[in-house]
């Protein structure tokens, strides 16, 4: 196929629609989007396979805008190729309530990941084509390559600066890749001006270094068939993952082309109706498409949908000749669990023996290997820490390193905690896996843009992080949490768990497994925990419950989580023999005990008992169900962790001096109310 | 000079040192000091310019032990030498108030930095080399080279495979950091084991790619003379970092040596006494240091001092011939700021106009470059958006680029948030400089790993960040924080302004330059913000204060920060109509607000008034001062910024109506107490 003037009229009209969104919006990128027209158009008319009328079928190539501030382009493809995106949803950009926010969210059908913060998208892509790769080696059949798409992303210089995007591409290197396509938008501007002034470096030398293989485009604004040709090769490269640098014009047709001018704010009206008219357009006209634009983009569509009709044959037969498989895979496609997964998850009772929750959750992880194939474990090189492996579990690698092959479920990811995060985004996003991944809860801040993104597109992403607290003992303050609870707890959408005991872990695993759309940190310990009495899965479920009740009206309520919770329960002893009758609430989850039912929470934490939280990190939040806190407003101390615990007081004595002290300030204040009482429902 | 036995006699005193260290502590990391040991003895002796006796000397090597885990080794170092680390340090490694912790922190004497996660010694080493440059470039004159020390930084895999060192590598080699010499220990084990199963790119051909020279050692367990060349040939790459590549064995003479198990755990007993016995000491015996070592290293040390001295004349006569360079650079050192710099700040009253917060940081930034010049900003890519250069601001950039120079005091970190952090955290260390730096709120999570470390290592580092919430509209949720001040908020030692007007502006960054053992993260608007009758610098440095009071009793204190505090000002207007007298505090720093006197504090949030927290963000954290809390517990929109607003109903309206609930809800509470107070202070 090679190009003609329609092809240059479809370039034209997407980048006239550009200036249109963001003049019409009065904010956004017409910038990117202009200069990267000629390769869409390219990449969607003659490479992509896709059908606008199924969004989500699962054989779809997956298209990523790592430099999502370019999203005019995407969602001007979307309303070209027919999706669920009309001309009004075009004039709407950057609207309250609209189907075109500033930057792309994978709520919106066709977009397959929200990007915009620069270097989620790429990383995003690598996790799409890992999870590409493993679908494929664990499905696909000699002559059923049910599952062959492939992964192209759009980065620009911004993306390629972003620590997690060389995270990404070490690993995507290391794991060669091949269904990765990467487009870089090599125009020389970023937003402080000419790239020459922060970012010199070979890029093409470093992506060789990391295992990829490098084309160049000199002319990526004009010269379709080279763009045609480096996409051609790419596809071709089979054990790497392809780079190729297209040197483009940012803002190409406009007066300021080429300049950081055009790269974050509309056109000038004046230089918005040169562009029409240089183009041929109108230049009075707004959202101008010709008909034959239309019709042609429409075409494409048709031969998707006829590209989808293909594959749903060879599907049927693929089911017909391999019906547990295909099952398996449709099943998994639609997100449901295997039946009678959860009879898997271990119970316990006091009787049974301490042990750290970080090999509570190693025990989970051994036998939810066995029962959900889609669950994918890894760690950022602390798998010995962190319990993330199972006994027979197969390394996910190329076969060629003799280390393990593609079918298998357990990724190192080596020191890189942020593309963990970022690729695990986009392993979820492909949609027939659930990622976990470990590292300790400190270094989860390491990956705290992509984590927030987790949390964002509902992506369901399991977060193992252990060495929760002081109690990782003598690797000192600068592992010891203790702010990272408050951090993801203020995270909207995102499941903390630290669970105190066995029973919590299983109850942890079975939220974060059932809970579809939402993220889960697990905050397991180092050190080990008893079982304790009064725990259940059913009670642990409720993110919230009373551990230990009293017969009489208690004077004080102990609330507490994780590694805690047992020296809260020592601490009862201690308080009964000063008379002082206490009960323990357990709070391994707040967001989910959150939802709970109002009468359910304040049973929980009744009016008319003072309420004291202990837990070995920063106070802050915990004002919300207590009306004494016992934390720590300092970083920790290196030590042998029991050493440490009785440096910060939290001891049984610590715990039960503080309780008395809160008995006795609170003792003629009538009536106390719970925290948990509000005027009005806070905005959720 | 060439090496002979005492050489190493010292080279095994050391591993067997660490040996011990670890193996008394019954915890830590052997085999990267034992990998280590010849490098760090040819360095140490044979090219590091320092006087123990004086570790603060100005013109001294930086020297950074990325790779913390190996800090047995930095610690054993600093003994011999004769710094204040005694034996007795040594034997209680990894114990609670140790000398000696599990990681190096830089409250050490001999520490520069305080390193242990992995990549941020690195970005640090970036930073103090950044700060050298420009310290030369600034106070050298010809003949009078008084400041020209390099940096020298010891990096493991780990280090390598982390973005953050990605980032400053990349930005490392645009600079031309020529006095930047890294000594990679390519050992080819990590935590998961062989560094084949993750890390596999071509890290020579990777640093090529940024601009730096490499060289590489094969045999770094032995061959002294081929260390000490390539030390010797890095340091006269004048234009280009250098790193040099150590081949070494882990663990060098266990009988584990060069596997992953001798990586994080000490190593047998039988093992130690094997080691001990091959390097030919008494395998019975613990902690032996030969006379002769000591005598070895107090040499050299002695040397050191002497090195001092030639340079404390030359800096006489340096000081006679340019009597004010070394004014300023003394008092620089000292961490004295200019006399009189606060007549600088900015006031206004409420007739001026409206202004957002970044532009008012901008006024002061513009005045600040004039009267402090060891302020050096700088933005991630961003510039224009942070507002974070002045009119006449020099670029730092080598010369070479025709972009600025070396004497240039704004930072271009490109998009590299996290390297920014970890630089700047090292020009902090410097002890010449006082770094800030800007990007959106949002982001300074991506560099969360480093703004730990600014908190932990009191580093005074001032993060500017811009578009702190939906207020800042179109770019919608991936760029609107809302979980970001409660993370900032409950780290210890960070102080988190958001101002609300010009005088807490200029309030913010008194404080900010006035607390020199803490970092600030200045959260301001992109949108205008009123100037407010009622705030003052004086009061607003309290960081929280009485900002409209009723003058009777009130029925309400509302409590708000930033752009919030406006429209609250406007709520009260509407409550009045509607008979309800509500008095306005403004909180603009949580951290300065907490270490007012209580009686102050309660004077601000006083007993039985019902407090409403008004705040765009997560409600996490304001039960502290509040009753009720009005804020955002989901995540933003994109969209004109007072069209968001609205749908939030952060209006006067939506205020005064959850304003009137709260009213209603706590008439019949009697008494009401402030949240404030407590059975006991927090632990702080």
């Amino acid at each position: 196929m090679s190009f003609g003037e329609i092809d240059q009229l479809c370039i034209n009209t997407i980048r006239i629609l550009a200036v249109d969104m963001t003049f019409q919006a009065n904010s956004g990128h017409p910038g990117a989007p202009m200069g990267l027209a000629p390769v869409a158009h390219v990449l969607f008319n003659k490479f992509m396979k896709f059908n606008p009328k199924n969004p989500k079928w699962a054989n779809r190539d997956r298209f990523v805008l790592s430099n999502g501030h370019a999203c005019a382009l995407q969602y001007i493809l979307l309303h070209l190729y027919g999706y669920d995106m009309t001309m009004e949803d075009l004039k709407n950009f950057r609207q309250v309530n609209s189907k075109t926010p500033g930057h792309p969210e994978n709520h919106i059908s066709g977009i397959e990941v929200t990007t915009g913060p620069l270097g989620q998208g790429f990383s995003n892509a690598v996790g799409l084509a890992l999870a590409q790769t493993h679908t494929s080696a664990t499905f696909n059949k000699d002559q059923f390559d049910v599952i062959n798409n492939y992964t192209y992303v759009f980065t620009g210089d911004g993306c390629l600066m972003e620590g997690v995007a060389s995270e990404a591409a070490s690993l995507a290197g290391h794991l060669k890749l091949g269904n990765l396509i990467c487009i870089y938008d090599d125009n020389h501007i970023s937003i402080d001006g000419d790239t020459n002034c922060a970012f010199t470096e070979d890029v093409d030398k470093r992506f060789e270094a990391y295992g990829w293989q490098t084309f160049v485009v000199e002319k990526g604004d004009t010269d379709l068939e080279s763009i045609s040709a480096a996409i051609e090769k790419a596809r071709k490269v089979r054990d790497k993952p392809s780079i190729i640098r297209l040197r483009t014009t940012i803002g190409f047709g406009s007066k300021i082309a080429g300049t950081g001018k055009v790269h974050g704010s509309p056109l000038s009206k004046e230089d918005a109706m040169h562009v029409k008219s240089i183009f041929g357009f109108d230049s009075e006209k707004s959202f101008q498409v010709p008909d034959i634009v239309y019709e042609f983009y429409r075409k494409t569509a048709t031969k998707g949908a006829k590209v989808e009709k293909e594959w749903n044959i060879l599907f049927s037969e693929y089911e017909n000749k391999y019906s547990s498989e295909a099952a398996q895979l449709k099943r998994r496609l639609t997100g449901k669990l295997p039946e009678g997964w959860e009879k898997s998850l271990p119970t316990y009772s006091p009787e049974d023996k301490a042990i750290a929750s970080r090999t509570l959750s190693q025990t989970i992880i051994e036998k939810l290997a066995h029962v959900i194939p889609e669950f994918i474990c890894g760690s950022a090189d602390l798998t010995g820490s962190n319990l993330t492996r199972w006994k027979d579990a197969v390394d996910f690698q190329h076969p060629s390193t003799g280390l393990g092959d593609y079918s298998g479920r357990y990724v190192r990811y080596g020191v890189r905690e942020h593309a963990m995060a970022g690729l695990m985004n986009g392993m979820a996003a492909y949609g027939t896996i659930i990622p976990a991944g470990g590292t300790f809860l400190n270094f989860i801040s390491y990956a705290a843009g992509s984590v927030r993104l987790s949390a964002l597109s509902h992506h369901q992403v399991i977060y193992i992080a252990t060495h929760d607290s002081i109690g990782l003992g003598e690797d000192g303050p600068t592992h010891q949490p203790i702010e990272t609870m408050a951090h993801f707890r203020a995270l909207p959408n995102m499941m903390v768990w630290r669970p105190a005991d066995g029973n919590e872990t299983s109850a942890a695993y079975y939220i974060a497994l059932t809970e579809r759309g939402k993220p889960t940190i697990m905050a397991l310990s180092r050190q080990n925990l008893p079982q304790l009495s009064g725990s259940t899965i059913g009670k642990a479920i409720k993110g919230g419950y009373t551990l230990l009740e009293t017969h009489e009206k208690a004077d004080i309520t102990l609330i507490s989580t994780g590694s805690e919770v047992g020296i809260c329960v020592d601490a009862v002893k201690i308080l009964k023999m000063q008379g002082i009758k206490a009960r323990v609430v357990s709070l391994p989850c707040w967001e989910v005990f959150d939802t709970q039912s109002k009468d359910y929470k304040l049973s929980v934490l009744p009016d008319d008992i003072p309420i004291l939280s202990v837990e070995v990190y920063s106070t802050l939040g915990w004002e919300k169900y207590s009306h004494e806190q016992f934390g720590i407003n300092t970083f920790g101390a290196s030590g042998p962790y029991k050493d440490v615990y009785k440096k910060y007081d939290f001891i049984p004595e610590g715990i039960a001096k503080r309780a008395a002290q809160t008995v006795e300030f609170w003792k003629d204040v009538k009536p106390i109310r719970s925290p948990l009482n509000r005027a009005f429902e806070q905005l959720i």
